[in-house]
């Protein structure tokens, strides 16, 4: 943990964060946002071939979905919803009135039909379903959006608003589980390219309350989540920089995903969580851009 | 509004943009994004020199910021505040039994320390005063985040979710005011490169209620905002496309902003609709980006 305040703090006076007053929330500079960028163009020039189709959803989705999804069953404590102010004139005058005596004005904001997104995929399966049948070949889908997740932390690389980069993979078990092996060969020599130490293990999502121990425990033995870790803010407590989950035919069946010949789609995302791949740079190469090594420049800039 | 909604049908026809089952949320083409990138370079081009300072704010800003800014007072019909769940293991068994029912789980909801950014500049005011006075030749900031405004529409160019490129400028109010016309010129120009027709107007912002609207006529008789004007969806009713705010001092009174010699600080923000300006320039060439005239595609992709 200090050693978490201590990056923060140096972030801070670098510049390269912003603090905002809230635990999570900060502001980027230039620097830090050319990071992420010249990463993105790494993603692109690695994966590019594969013809993704790109799409780009904002950092907010349809409530609706959002509730289908069963986010609020496995995550309740880390999703967000949008309220909003729904009331007239007179209403107006006692929401102000309660901002002025330091009440609780938000009691009466009314949920409006977004919530925000909590991973870069969760807007696409009922995108991709509304479509009708994919092809025996599959589709792949290449998303990146801000997420958010309310878990105000002191840890820079816990962040409540952040950025996740994603590769979507639907067709077969066969056809999604190579996708997820190729990129965690990939993800593994991406990270080597720009000098950080990683490793993959297998992982669980943090599921809710005393049911979600069993849920977590499942998702370990059956192998359907891994992650990829690199030191950040600590050499034992590594941070989850990438993620590669296969969600067996489990979202299929929630969207209707279906196959030309009628069989109900597999699928897997791998994702990268960019904020924690800048921080890990930022981490293991000093917080001076200029300063990092040639080889890891000319990865990153060319 | 049946070009509006004509206009929407086409751009969900053609894949540029992709409904999500919310008015005014929705996903976004690879190819619509490229549009936007080109014009985001166009942007740093004409604006490049001036060396202004870039920082990007994630798409939600602290709260209490949010409450200070006077935003519901002025506006709190537009307003986003983001609300979790806060509850136990016993809370949440009556949260999912809540939405099995279809009930209006949403009510158990409490504020989160987020408010969803109605404007890119809202955070940096109150991080430009933390940092002491500003130098006598003022301060200049490039910002860009996506923004939330509680409107839901057929209108394609009137999003609750969007993005808001800006400049913002802090100093005297000479030098304030000059860069507001300065970007009012650059702003015709830069439109009239990419084929687009432009007017500029005197403009006001939506205020809420009977109040608000002795604020909007305020606010056009001291002409502190101005619109360029293009045609999206209707010849007549043309879409802001663009706005040039002039906040003499009250941002400045507001969050303590001062210049070295103790004068309270000017500001001045122009701020282009990232959206607005792609849409209207499909709108004008057509939804092939292949098939827009030649000189239009040589400004944006060289």
């Amino acid at each position: 943990m200090d050693m978490q305040v201590s990056f923060l703090d140096r972030l801070f006076d670098s510049g390269l964060l912003i603090d905002t007053g809230v635990d999570g929330l900060y502001g980027r500079s230039g620097q830090f946002e050319d990071v992420i960028a010249a990463f993105e163009r790494l993603i692109d020039k690695v994966g590019g071939a594969d013809g993704a189709e790109a799409i780009r959803f904002p950092p907010g989705m349809n409530r609706a979905y959002f509730e289908k999804s069963g986010y609020m069953k496995s995550f309740p404590q880390l999703a967000g919803t949008v309220h909003s102010f729904c009331g007239n004139d007179h209403d107006h005058a006692g929401l102000l009135q309660c901002l002025e005596e330091g009440g609780e004005w938000t009691k009466d904001q009314k949920a409006t039909d977004i919530a925000l997104t909590p991973a870069a995929c969760y807007p696409l399966y009922p995108t991709v379903a509304k479509r009708g049948p994919l092809p025996m070949e599959g589709g792949l889908f290449d998303l990146q959006s801000y997420c958010f997740r309310h878990e105000p932390s002191k840890d820079p690389a816990r962040q409540q608003l952040f950025r996740m980069r994603e590769y979507v993979c639907m067709g077969t078990e066969d056809h999604v589980t190579a996708f997820r092996q190729t990129w965690m060969d990939r993800g593994v020599e991406m990270m080597k390219s720009i000098g950080l130490d990683v490793e993959i293990d297998v992982a669980n999502d943090p599921f809710f309350g005393r049911a979600g121990r069993l849920l977590a425990n499942n998702q370990r033995d059956q192998n359907l989540k891994f992650e990829l870790l690199i030191p950040v803010t600590s050499q034992t407590k590594k941070t989850a920089c990438m993620s590669f989950n296969y969600h067996q035919d489990a979202f299929g069946q929630k969207w209707g995903l279906n196959l030309e010949d009628g069989a109900v789609a597999h699928t897997a995302c791998v994702g990268f969580g960019l904020e924690r791949i800048a921080l890990a740079l930022f981490a293991q190469h000093g917080l001076d851009v200029k300063l990092w090594p040639d080889h890891v420049r000319k990865v990153l800039w060319g």
